[in-house]
């Protein structure tokens, strides 16, 4: 090797060693410290804890829910009611003092229920408990009446698809958890469409039943046919199972005066504590104001869009202003398919490098355990560290996987995302029929969650350094 | 003392010691004898077990419930519905070669409900789910709108006695165990009427709800006045109160076509296996056959009445006749006030003497763990061991404090009575509502209650002796 080139090459490796050892120990310093900072808020922790729980916000968030469901009961999207509701909030957080309350026009389907039925004409006239899903098509008016035709599946279906022609398809799928369940409830009508049926009636997806319908967004498919379908009881399906287990023959009316109508504008609710010293940069919390057109939507989502609104509350009260701004917005027409959030997203996004960390709540208001969180492993260390301040609520685990859900946009794309980790093995008992009311609420347990998501929210807000990616 | 007088004395003490040495005596080899008699039955309970738990009995008890409710549905008082049901049972009971198949008949009441509908008009225009209780009159045509009086209790209600004139009172009376918080559905309305009110609706009489309302007989009193009755959802009753509590004025318009018609005839089924050796004497087992106009009366009380058929049909499948005739009573009419059983009662009380037991199971045949038990120490300690036949199924706790129901009337007389011990925490969850179907059942502990019911009647049947009393 010539002189030269050996000095080159010396020089090189030196450099690369002193870049390398800079990237390693910034980043690990970096870390440290933000960790180390965390440590510092367990007073301010403390101090929303014990005022959320114990002192002058305790049942704040419960009450404020109870007064607006009450009030409003459900909201579907695209309904007057909503909007009501909608002004209501924003009246009542500007009156509050919160900052930059504002709506932000979404463009929302518009889809009404009307009266609707299922009767049991054979083997003898009962009337079957039921809902329409939303987005479906109606009857005509006279109704649709026809055999019926029990499966458990899809595979099912298509092995008897000879047998659907002219029939109304009832699936009485089981109950395999949500995720994989819920595919009965969006594609039973195109699947049925296929095979030539008439109509669907899907089990309720639901883990749990005390003779309720349990109803939901459906999607039909352009390329295929649109045919009415609703939602039976666990009950009725299991009974309409053992019948046609049993050879008999079964016929329904079934009545739905359902129809989408042009869509209609709503809006996304905001309102900010603004930071004092990042104030364009944001953490963001969340939960959805819209609700299903059953039940009081206290529990999907009023507890997470209150926790939301509750842990803005609770810093103004406690006089905390963070650095970043901790900005809550509630989503509209989250149940007709996430579209106030994806237009939320798309409206902002160009600033998402501003985004420190999103959240929502969208799984229950139940008793909390901690977060869920998606983030990088650095990340990941300083989130660890920020639950740990909830050791006196015992809400301290850290998870994974988020539910995304209205904020899954930010995640996907890189932005630190999290949501509340709660007791809700019963949420799927209440979910998405009348049973959902304030009376599966319990204050007590709703004061945790606000106090988990607002030390969360604040700390995160606060600390010198956005969340590392 | 004089020679004569000692004489006397002293035979009179030998006679009278002779006496009662014979009655101890006597008594404890005659029960010692029945309980060594018991243990004979060992081979023959396992038997039993073996045949309705993984033989050719497993699983007919649950099937042959499903095919009766899934084919008659709910069964009133009164109703078309139910002398049809009782037809079928009478059929099939005579078909499948049971002895002494016929129907007794009963005068029963009819009630009939008809359409109804209770909607807020304020605060806000809202559906209240609810049913009327049954032996309620009905509302003028048009409905009735009155504005609502809250209150937890009928002490609270005598204390607003001077708010409630032309109100619709509204009890949301918290759940206190069905025997105490009864009481709400069966006097609301003559305590309404005493102060004025023009309505009662009470929150509904369960241990949890997913927005059901639960149904049930209520009583009037001859000198108050007639006002109509309903019961709501325990999630409405909470709303309710939660308005009222905000002084928010609340107006609702019941409108309910409940109508009282004159009584009919019905039937109590009665079906035996005819005891061997002495066939006047007789072991009474029974459920009842009718239900709330709601839901498919699977578990109230299908169940019941349908162990007490299958414990006949397991004996005449294994061949087993046992010494004292084994009588299955359907009840009719229970549910409007134990009306079947208690004809039953005045017409056969001449023969009491021939009762050896009497038991129902009216209170879910979910997983058995024994019998409740009412009798003399005696017959509870040979109980006790036809108790213990079941080890293998660990169903051997005998208690105490039977439910009675159809056959208090006998035990209130002396006839040792019992009924089935079971896992029913859930019982009130599903009672009188649309939540009472086939899907609360459970086709292994249903046969696990057959087990017990077949074993204990059988045994208590073949004994040398009646249980003494």
């Amino acid at each position: 090797m010539a002189p030269l080139c050996s000095l080159l090459f010396n020089t090189a490796v030196i450099y690369l060693c002193l870049i390398l050892k800079g990237v390693i120990c910034k980043d690990t310093s970096a870390i440290n410290k933000q960790i180390e900072q965390v440590y510092e808020y367990q007073d301010i922790a403390n101090k929303i804890i014990n005022f959320t729980t114990i002192g002058k916000g305790k049942g704040q968030v419960y009450t404020r829910l109870a007064d607006f469901v009450d009030t409003f009961g459900s909201r579907i999207a695209g309904s007057k009611n909503l909007e009501n509701a909608i002004d209501y909030m924003l009246n009542t957080m500007k009156k509050a003092g919160l900052e930059n309350v504002h709506g932000e026009n979404v463009t929302v389907p518009h889809w009404v229920r009307g009266n609707e039925s299922a009767t049991m004409l054979e083997p003898r006239h009962y009337k079957i408990a039921m809902m329409g899903l939303g987005s479906s098509i109606g009857t005509p008016e006279q109704g649709l009446t026809a055999e019926v035709l029990v499966v458990h599946s899809f595979d099912e279906l298509t092995k008897k698809a000879d047998q659907a022609k002219g029939k109304i398809v009832v699936f009485n799928q089981g109950y395999e958890g949500y995720p994989t369940s819920v595919a009965y409830r969006d594609y039973s009508a195109k699947e049925t469409a296929k095979v030539g049926g008439v109509a669907s009636l899907i089990r309720s997806v639901a883990s749990f039943s005390i003779h309720s319908p349990h109803t939901g967004w459906q999607d039909y498919d352009d390329n295929i046919k649109k045919i009415p379908t609703a939602c039976i009881t666990v009950e009725d399906a299991e009974m309409l199972d053992r019948m046609a287990n049993r050879g008999t023959k079964i016929v329904i009316r079934l009545k739905m005066d359902a129809k989408n109508l042009p869509p209609v504008t709503s809006r996304n609710t905001v309102a900010e504590i603004r930071g004092s010293k990042y104030p364009d940069e944001v953490v963001l919390i969340s939960g959805h104001l819209d609700s299903w057109d059953v039940g009081q939507g206290a529990m999907d989502d009023g507890g997470g869009a209150f926790i939301s609104w509750q842990a803005l509350s609770i810093m103004q009260q406690l006089g905390l202003r963070p650095k970043r701004t901790v900005r809550a917005v509630l989503w509209t027409a989250e149940e007709v398919g996430l579209v106030g959030s994806q237009q939320y997203y798309q409206r902002h996004k160009v600033n998402i490098s501003n985004y420190d960390f999103v959240m929502e709540s969208d799984m229950g208001t139940f008793k909390p355990y901690g977060i869920q969180f998606k983030g990088s492993q650095d990340a990941t260390a300083v989130m660890k560290e920020v639950v740990s301040l909830l050791s006196s609520i015992n809400a301290t685990t850290l998870s994974d996987d988020p539910e995304g859900g209205d904020v899954s946009f930010w995640i996907q794309n890189g932005v630190p995302g999290g949501s509340l980790l709660n007791e809700n093995q019963r949420y799927f008992w209440f979910h998405h029929s009348d049973g959902d009311t304030m009376s599966v609420q319990s204050s007590y347990e709703m004061d945790l969650c606000v106090a988990v998501w607002t030390v969360v929210t604040y700390v995160i807000a606060d600390l010198d350094e956005m969340l590392p990616r």
